[in-house]
């Protein structure tokens, strides 16, 4: 069993972490977005364009909302930050694994 | 059963949106929070400011994410922006339908 790829979503550009989440699909890998704050909407983009356009094998297994205590800002006070996680599974297996059968059987003879 | 109430997340500020959750959840009915783009992160912020915060008997129930196929913008191509919803339940029965049962049964009688 492969192990999950995480990608945490940040500053960049939404297509970066599109790319992100798609190479360990194609892998057989199931791949969890994480995102804090604003860069929530971008995570659930990211899924969105992934699944409709990249890989279309794809689909949403969960997705958890939570808050995140973080460092105290300039008043002292912590701050509580929105958090999501959305986990987005291959449903097919890919190419390399299904390839992994042999495409003759060793047993198989040339007749002519 | 009373019907689901449904917010629509927008521009204004994140403590309306808090408010007009928390009201239905204390007459015992569904919240389901609906965003567009940007407004997805407040959705998050509103859901988890009221099972935190304003009504802590909450869950949530489920949460969905999608596509929505917009207008055509400037230049004619059509939009798609992310969407998300969350439905946010009440986990206890809110006082006024326990309040439903009569407090005493009709066919008992005061024998003193």
């Amino acid at each position: 069993m492969p192990e999950d790829a995480v990608v945490l979503v940040g500053q960049k550009p939404t297509m970066n972490y599109v790319l992100a989440t798609t190479m360990p699909l194609n892998e057989g890998r199931t791949v969890i977005l994480k995102a804090r704050g604003r860069a929530i909407s971008k995570a659930v983009d990211i899924a969105e364009i992934t699944r409709r356009r990249f890989f279309l094998e794809a689909s949403i297994q969960s997705i958890e909302i939570g808050t995140w205590q973080g460092e105290s800002s300039m008043d002292g006070r912590p701050r509580n930050v929105s958090t999501i996680e959305i986990t987005v599974a291959p449903t097919k297996a890919p190419a390399e694994k299904t390839a992994k059968k042999p495409t003759k059987k060793p047993s198989e003879k040339a007749t002519e």
